[in-house]
């Protein structure tokens, strides 16, 4: 266990938003309001996995929706209180901890915001060991948990709770209803055991997204390469170095989506790349051929400060350069590829693991 | 107090269809709905409003969405002891009575079955003395009570639970989550004291189904005017005769939507009518002038049989009379056509009272 001051969100805001793959939410705005959070109710106690009692109630928050959207209508923190109650309420017991269930710039620093105001220790994990589009592309539902109950929330002081036949339903009804908020809601799903938390999340993410965050910032500073120093982390490669030359963007169905268009400007990665994503970058194509695709992780970074790049922040000229890294083994099975590989976005290609 | 037998249904469905001013759900499918819950569980008390204890608990049940769907996706009854049950877990606290809130061909048999399965009994009553497409479109919201807690539950075992900032926010996310569902859920909402109920809801709007009901058949039967004796005990007036000769409908944002236009076959009623519907009849124009218009009833009925003919019943060829008839007083209050008025439809003419 050890606490975590606000001095130690930078990093972890930065690395989140490289694990986020473009999605997850804006690492600034995620930061800001942890920050808000510890500044008014003291640091959190961020505990590893291997602490966390077998029969602790662990209730997840995050924010759902269009990142897009979270740019302009900036959470209260409030919200996020009330969906975690609203659980509490459904299930009939207390929280005991919280945890992320994406990593992302905006969603790993979300809990952070739920632990400080309930005073709650924070797990350090999430659901993905990534961020993905959906509520259901959860490692816990490969392992037949529940998503609901769950509840959504908004600034109002609407309450949505759902109990539902399985996850891909609770997406539905959470999705049109983020969208009757404006697209963008508090969440709180998943409730877990210690045991499940163990079982079923992937370990130590909070602590990863710390190490990247850094690796970069020392990187930078020291005018060394901070897109090799995150790779190197992400036990991942750089497939492609480029300047934006076109994005295309629409808000649909409650999500971001669109299409990222690079012309290279290192020969030996090849001379374009397109990048498609649903909130999060789901499949990298360099000159017509897919290298990279979901649920592997394609991340891209500004090259030369190695500052991650969510897809809402995409525009022409930017210098940027693209990671494909390995996904959690458990996304790799037949089951996890059915949940979240190419073919369940509309791809047809075959996965070939990066 | 009587008790209400399987017998009794055909007439008070009839009835609660009139009132129902073409929305309100299928009397044939209510009736069928409310018999089998009777013939499995026995009668269900019918209590006089004044009987009701002003400490009771009555939590309505009813159906929601698009009345074309629930002619062909029936619903099977346990969702509506689903969606109750959510409310009680929700408040806390069980229901000691339930009740009707609009009237309609299901939605005033429906509380029976609500009734019959879970041993409650039934106040002879309604929210609104007549149906409306939109849930805060009941006397009980000018009273300032809240349409949530809500619950709205479908076959598939899925519950939707809101708490919302007002009742407008309730018939936002409870519509898209009955989308979800397949534009037909059912719900349970508006809990309300015993003595809220004697100050807000219409009361013995059963036993006036019942009395309408039974009028039309009798009439009928001794090849009298059906027609005229409804329209006798709506306190209301034939306003037009003819033959249905055009229907234009839509399932739009989860109501059946559209405009039905008459050939007059009454010289003396006008020559032209043209009534249009959003579930429920909103605006009669005879021969391009508005004739009727909500928060008033317009009914229609087969000329020859009585037999009320809800929106998605009409057809071309189809004889009709169309009643127009006088709402509850409380419905005429500036508030209740603020709520239910023409304007709130989007018509811009100035409401003037049948």
């Amino acid at each position: 266990m050890r606490e975590i001051e606000a001095k130690n969100l930078p990093d972890m805001a930065r690395g989140a938003a490289v694990l986020g793959t473009g999605g997850g939410g804006d690492p600034y705005i995620g930061r800001l309001l942890a920050q808000q959070a510890i500044d008014r109710h003291g640091s959190v106690p961020l505990i590893d996995i291997e602490e966390l009692p077998d029969d602790a109630v662990v209730i997840p928050t995050a924010f759902m929706g269009a990142p897009t959207v979270m740019l302009e209508k900036i959470p209260s923190g409030s919200e996020l209180t009330g969906a975690l109650q609203a659980v509490e309420h459904l299930i009939g017991k207390q929280a005991t901890h919280t945890v992320s269930i994406e990593a992302g710039g905006m969603n790993s620093m979300i809990p952070f915001v739920a632990a400080a105001e309930l005073g709650l220790p924070l797990v350090d994990a999430d659901g993905m060991g990534r961020a993905f589009p959906e509520l259901q592309m959860l490692l816990p539902t490969l392992g037949g948990i529940a998503a609901t109950p769950m509840a959504l929330a908004d600034e109002r002081g609407n309450i949505v709770s759902l109990r539902t036949a399985d996850n891909k339903w609770a997406e539905r009804f959470a999705r049109s209803a983020t969208i009757e908020m404006g697209c963008s809601a508090a969440v709180s799903l998943y409730v877990l055991s210690g045991k499940q938390v163990k079982e079923f999340m992937v370990h130590g993410t909070m602590s990863l997204c710390q190490r990247i965050g850094a690796a970069i910032r020392e990187s930078a500073q020291a005018h060394l390469d901070p897109v090799a120093a995150a790779a190197d982390l992400l036990d991942g490669r750089c497939i492609f170095r480029g300047k934006l030359v076109d994005v295309k963007r629409g808000t649909a169905g409650g999500f971001a989506r669109g299409e990222a268009v690079l012309d290279g400007l290192a020969g030996d990665l090849g001379s374009r790349m397109g990048i498609s994503f649903q909130n999060e970058n789901l499949v990298a194509a360099r000159d017509g051929v897919v290298v990279a695709s979901v649920p592997d992780l394609i991340c891209i970074l500004d090259t030369d400060t190695g500052e991650p790049v969510t897809t809402e922040m995409l525009r022409y000229g930017l210098r940027v350069s693209v990671i494909a890294a390995p996904c959690d083994p458990r996304w790799r099975s037949p089951q996890g590829l059915e949940l979240a590989g190419p073919g369940y976005f509309g791809y047809d290609h075959t996965y070939v693991p990066v």
